[in-house]
């Protein structure tokens, strides 16, 4: 298990030391300052791995990189040798590792294997350096299956990312729960009312932007489906510009007074 | 007291007519005939204000629009004159009122005066095919004077709309909650860690963009301060671009795992 995020607490650090987490994922010197003194408080040992930002670009949404040089997250690659010098050889948090993150919903295999090939120069470096880099998270934010055979399969990741690190002895951690589970999720709302607007018709639910922002958040696109639905209607692939006879265009909204609380525009 | 709202559910409806709410505001046919529907249910007579979008240009963000003829909100202004001709003459539900609502954060005073000018034809027809129009909700919106000076005070609205309705008959109803108290509300939150990334300062705090979502939702600007502060660093004005010695330019950011969640940005 690793423990990931840009702003964990001391309370959550404490709890993760005691559940004996695999590594913690360091995004600042500060942040492995922190934790540093609160495992020589707590009496406790542990693991660490620094994120680092290999600078890769990424086509996702703006809002969801984050393997840039100049993100919150992580570390540029150039300070990660200054950090490993100087926290490198501590004894109560033992950096042996390293994380990267590109970003959430990327469709191509390409940056993942651009940040390998960046970060193992940055790992052969340390190790000869002295520091035991015994593990390479590689991250989540693997592009799920929203729509049929839009993202790459794991072989496709592997075919590209494997021969990099096969003879580098090194463990790789991945993160691919996004990828695996993110279609078994669904919101289940309740038509409240039906309204013609000018030209459009629009489909008023009960579930509103707080419920999933997703759409106004990042223009994300969601299937939506009736609960109930005649044999007819029901789409043999998962298609975006699906189109079946006798459906109707409409904008699917929620009940909160904010035109940004919309699920679907102009959806058939 | 009215009670506004493009989703209402049934038993929010019944709640309403229980506490004998002053008006309904309806934004479809459809919510009018379950307000009546359920009235007549739970034996009570009501009032009801339609709503209706004068498709009046207000300049604010795209989500915060709310006025215009293709919205999920309301009816346009020529379909009411048929929703008052099919429900006009109900007797469970009265519907005698005109709410016109448009949009969140605006700054100008004219909009409001063009639609009063829009609505009030439409109140004269009403009115010669024999309704009653006993009020008209000009809405909420009014901007809040997040910045020193930069909207326009109550006595500049009723100077252009005033003059407009005062031989009208017509009873004002407004909803200016926001302009009066959005100032009174602060979020208090703690870093958590500071950190260089490339050439960019980050602090991190422990709120993030589920506690306030304006700032990534609609590229909201809120004043930061610090909960302690010498004297000299206490500004005087409310303005966007303070700058004052001694400050860094620096990104405050919350610890959720999304680029998303900040709250400001290149910020002294």
């Amino acid at each position: 298990i690793v423990y990931a995020g840009v702003g964990k607490t001391d309370i959550e650090i404490i709890e993760a030391l005691d559940a004996g987490v695999g590594y913690f994922n360091i995004e600042s010197e500060e942040e492995l300052e922190n934790l540093i003194r609160l495992a020589k408080q707590q009496g406790k040992i542990t693991k660490a791995a620094l994120r680092v930002n290999p600078d890769v670009e990424y086509k996702t949404h703006a809002f969801l990189k984050t393997g840039k040089k100049e993100t919150k997250f992580g570390v540029d690659i150039e300070r990660a040798l200054k950090v490993f010098a100087d926290y490198g050889n501590n004894a109560t948090v033992n950096l042996c590792a390293i994380h990267v993150h590109l970003g959430t919903g990327g469709k191509k295999i390409d940056p993942y294997v651009e940040a390998v090939e960046k970060t193992l120069p940055l790992i052969d470096q340390l190790r000869s350096n002295g520091h035991t880099i015994e593990a390479l998270d590689l991250g989540g934010g693997y592009g799920a299956d929203y729509e049929s055979g839009t993202v790459p399969s794991a072989a496709e990741y592997a075919a590209g990312i494997v021969p990099l690190l096969k003879d580098k002895n090194i463990k790789l951690i991945l993160e691919p729960g996004k990828s695996i589970c993110a279609n078994a999720g669904i919101m289940l709302t309740r038509v409240l009312y039906t309204k013609q607007g000018g030209r459009k018709k629009f489909i008023i639910v009960d579930a509103g932007m707080n419920d999933l922002i997703r759409p106004s958040l990042y223009d994300a696109f969601h299937f939506i489906w009736p609960a109930k639905v005649d044999e007819k209607f029901v789409p043999r692939q998962r298609e975006k510009d699906l189109r079946l006879d006798g459906t109707e265009v409409v904008d699917v909204v929620g009940p909160i007074c904010e035109g940004a609380d919309f699920f679907a525009k102009d959806r058939a």
